[in-house]
């Protein structure tokens, strides 16, 4: 009955994979290919663990704050995906066997047919993971080139050295410039929202 | 010559720390003690090298992106002030030797006069951090708590185990919803700064 279950929300989730967004029909495709490669038991597919939690879009976080987070995350992926095509065996140069006369089948089929065909596999595979890289990589260039500024900035914070008196003493110094400018960007995005508020409610009466 | 050009430098700078700044003027007072004591040398001050480079916060950059960026630094802050804090020599219980009389200075001074006032002067310093400390937390607290869940789950993006083959078929799954987000808040964020533009025109023309 449990296991009932998970295969129909699977399949609903499927259809909806390949249905209802709005990105392109040969990703999708793509992508349901690379899953037969990809295979997983369905309880571990549905384990309510997800590889990406969406808590970081929930609530009131503003779109731009969003887009930080999903700048990290096609980041993440672009790894990802150049961790898998680096796991594909990379093909070998193909000895020749001088004793080894052709015959037909193999002019036809090449000399080792099952390898040929494994090999073929592992170039769609490859191909299919370049593509899916190429889309990741073009939308992260084109649209989350200033996110990855911050996040840059962000990891830099990661490797300060907090032991050191130079570090400190230099922290401390820049502490008044830094406070000022988090306490006026919060205040300043107050006013600005105040005014657009305003200026709404002004249009609102003149129509 | 360079010395001197450095000393003028910091001579400015400082002045600007203490005057322009609409920070409260208790924080500037108390920094400027605690860099008394955090004191290194005027060439490692000024050697080009902030620890928090302002990268992050210049060029299209929008102010909320700015905030998460800023976030994550008052973060920062909060970690190295409590690390100066761990540092501090913990105050020992005091031996009483039996065999010691008092004396009238020592009743006025207490019994070890250059003791205590090394302590009183750590006690100040603990209570200088503690209050640095407090105003970084109550700023991060009231007008930061949104970005803490953008940095939370960056954070764990970190953590992402790229060889295992359930995360990599699972993340793979869930590509087309993130990739969808992505492109459509690149897209709406650009549709609303076009409303706004033309609300702009049109408010301008009717007055």
């Amino acid at each position: 009955m449990v296991a009932m279950e998970r295969l129909m929300v699977c399949l609903c989730m499927c259809v909806c994979v390949v249905s209802s967004f709005n990105i392109p029909a040969e990703m999708n495709r793509t992508i349901q290919n690379l899953l037969q490669h990809y295979k997983i038991p369905v309880k571990e597919r549905f384990n309510g663990r997800p590889v990406f939690s969406m808590e970081a879009l929930e609530g009131k976080v503003q779109d731009a704050e969003k887009r930080v987070f999903l700048g990290g995350v096609l980041e993440t992926y672009e790894k990802l995906i150049n961790k898998m095509m680096g796991q594909l065996p990379t093909p070998a140069p193909q000895a020749v066997r001088t004793d080894q006369r052709p015959t037909i089948t193999s002019i036809i089929n090449g000399p080792l047919t099952t390898g040929n065909q494994a090999k073929a596999a592992e170039g769609r595979l490859r191909d299919e993971l370049n593509y899916i890289l190429k889309l990741v990589k073009t939308l992260r260039k084109h649209q989350y080139r200033e996110q990855d500024k911050v996040l840059q900035g962000l990891r830099h914070l990661q490797h300060i050295q907090m032991d050191d008196l130079i570090i400190q003493s230099k922290a401390l110094w820049e502490l008044p410039q830094l406070y000022q400018e988090a306490s006026l960007l919060t205040g300043s995005s107050r006013r600005q929202r105040r005014r657009r508020r305003a200026q709404r409610v002004k249009t609102h009466l003149r129509g």
